[in-house]
């Protein structure tokens, strides 16, 4: 099957080593890195080669599968120490990523279960499965979810990459597009090419062309124009945290786009695994933004763009007020409307 | 004058040679091209070395006086014919120009009125300074209007380049932020990029920082959380052309602005010179928006910044209706309201 054929996952395990997607070489060459130790993991982790939150998650996980297969230690509180060693040295990867708490714990909490290192080292290889296929299912639960929202021949605008090679497969706010690939549906795609760091231009656009989607790269400045002359049934977004209320960060420009969706009535989606969902943080004003190196917004591809000296803003994120959020899409159902309500009661559901 | 000792103003004639700040070169280099032929001026214009409507009927106006400075025709009826192939040479540098054909037929009627050969050149000479003095007028004009709807201390957006370099001084949208300096206040200007051409951090970062005013650089796309978080007291835009009705084409990005801007209930500006108002022109829907090269998004600086073979959308305007205009600033005065009456009556004034 074509689509099968053409899909390139983020991580894929295999036993002895892994072979890991590296971002940082898209979209001018798809090269899979042979990934043997767990050292190269955290090297793969640490340089951005495999990025977003459950990619992120699911490649550490296989790391620490990948030690614990070689690991010669006979000794099952040995094996056990030696474990948390290596979930430690993981964490120091990427030590602001949420998703790669929860996956090595998770690890590690499975070998505590076995009553022998043979049983610690199978449940550490099927936790990190597992892992991988619950995200897979996540995913793939959000994009028909979303596609219920679509119809066939529809033209859709997006921003960032919220797509399969941040995730297991399908991604979120792009599995849609995948999952109507699969059945024969004709969905376009405008992708926002997301400055400073193009992730919009690198990855979803080189993503959905390898998947055989329509997809047409704008720069973002180009939005309000395509969304008014393209006849656009809908916006489309990732996010990276979602506040009690509804309220969204995401990547930089998804704010601007969910104010031009509205004044010109069209649509708002955010795509959001409730493991994204932070019912600790009561809204959006409390969510902190951080600023990035001024040298993302003054240089590209290490050629200045700017003058010497220039003074730059560089927010990484915005917040979308929830008032302009049409619909929050999860792998549980569609919410929308009184997004606090809805929100705790979807979490609390197993 | 500190003001006076950092101003680079886009065209400066010297009778028997032209100063042209060369903007292909900007941020990088502040190149003035010692131009003394009338093939220069060609060239530059050609290769956009000179930008902006005003500063290209400005240095083609100059160009014909380079001429006709060192032209040794004695018969008035052939230095008459001469002049008219001359004109007829630079109209063909850049023919979709509206201010090029505007300014050297301007110089050709100056001629005419002539009795004399030495009559003619010095005509033609006064003419071009004319033009110049007469732009410089507007844009101070512009300016003054402009700063009406200002305080000293506000922070305000634009985007791509109205500013000084693309007219004879001051600019139109740039021009507060040059006159508030010679006044002494203190504006901040936020500039947003402008992708994909990227005038505004190449020229608008460039010519505001070399006046000392503050300036601040950041992506399109974080328009959004920079008019909410930073306080931002207007949007002020140029325009390419104005439509009878008010609506507004202008640069790519403007119209996303626009809806923005409206939604966070912060006023937004076009500053409008009335030769840039077309009264034959009813509505947006009548301006044909040009469509450029995929080369200038999914390259740049020669290098590839996005997949082979991706599908490319690369408006290069966009139309803001008049519904999202909280005024137009011309150099006879600010119109707000029924734009159809107020631009018909501004027009008509002498």
């Amino acid at each position: 099957m074509t689509v099968a054929e053409k899909w390139v996952p983020s991580v894929r395990y295999r036993g002895d080593h892994l072979l890991i997607l590296d971002q940082q070489q898209l979209p001018h060459h798809t090269v899979y890195l042979n990934v043997t130790t767990i050292e190269h993991v955290w090297d793969a982790i640490s340089k951005l080669k495999v990025r977003g939150a459950p990619a992120i998650g699911i490649a550490a996980a296989f790391g620490l599968a990948l030690w614990s297969n070689t690991e010669k230690e006979n000794d099952l509180q040995q094996f056990l120490t030696k474990l948390q060693t290596q979930r430690d040295y993981l964490a120091s990867s990427r030590p602001t990523a949420v998703n790669l708490f929860w996956a090595i714990d998770r690890i590690v909490e499975a070998a505590q279960e076995a009553a022998t290192v043979t049983e610690a080292q199978k449940r550490i290889e099927a936790e990190a499965l597992s892992i991988q296929e619950e995200d897979e299912n996540t995913c793939r639960k959000i994009g028909e979810y979303a596609l219920s929202l679509l119809q066939n021949g529809d033209a859709v605008m997006t921003i960032c990459n919220a797509g399969a090679i941040a995730t297991s497969k399908y991604g979120t706010a792009l599995a849609p597009f995948h999952l109507a690939k699969e059945k024969g549906w004709d969905l376009s795609v405008y992708a926002n090419e997301t400055r400073p760091v193009l992730q919009g231009a690198r990855l979803t656009a080189w993503e959905l062309q390898a998947n055989d989607i329509d997809v047409t790269l704008i720069t973002d400045n180009m939005a309000a124009h395509t969304l008014k002359t393209k006849n656009i049934k809908a916006v489309i977004v990732g996010c990276d945290r979602v506040a009690a209320n509804g309220d969204t960060a995401n990547k930089i420009g998804t704010f601007g786009l969910a104010l031009q969706a509205k004044a010109l009535g069209i649509p708002f989606y955010v795509a959001c695994p409730l493991s994204t969902l932070d019912l600790g943080t009561a809204s959006g004003d409390d969510i902190p933004i951080e600023e990035r190196p001024e040298e993302e917004v003054t240089h590209l591809n290490g050629i200045r763009i700017a003058p010497e000296g220039i003074k730059v803003f560089n927010p990484a994120f915005d917040v979308t007020p929830a008032e302009y959020i049409s619909a929050i899409i999860t792998e549980k159902g569609i919410i929308s409307g009184n997004y606090t309500e809805a929100l705790s009661t979807l979490k609390e559901q197993k």
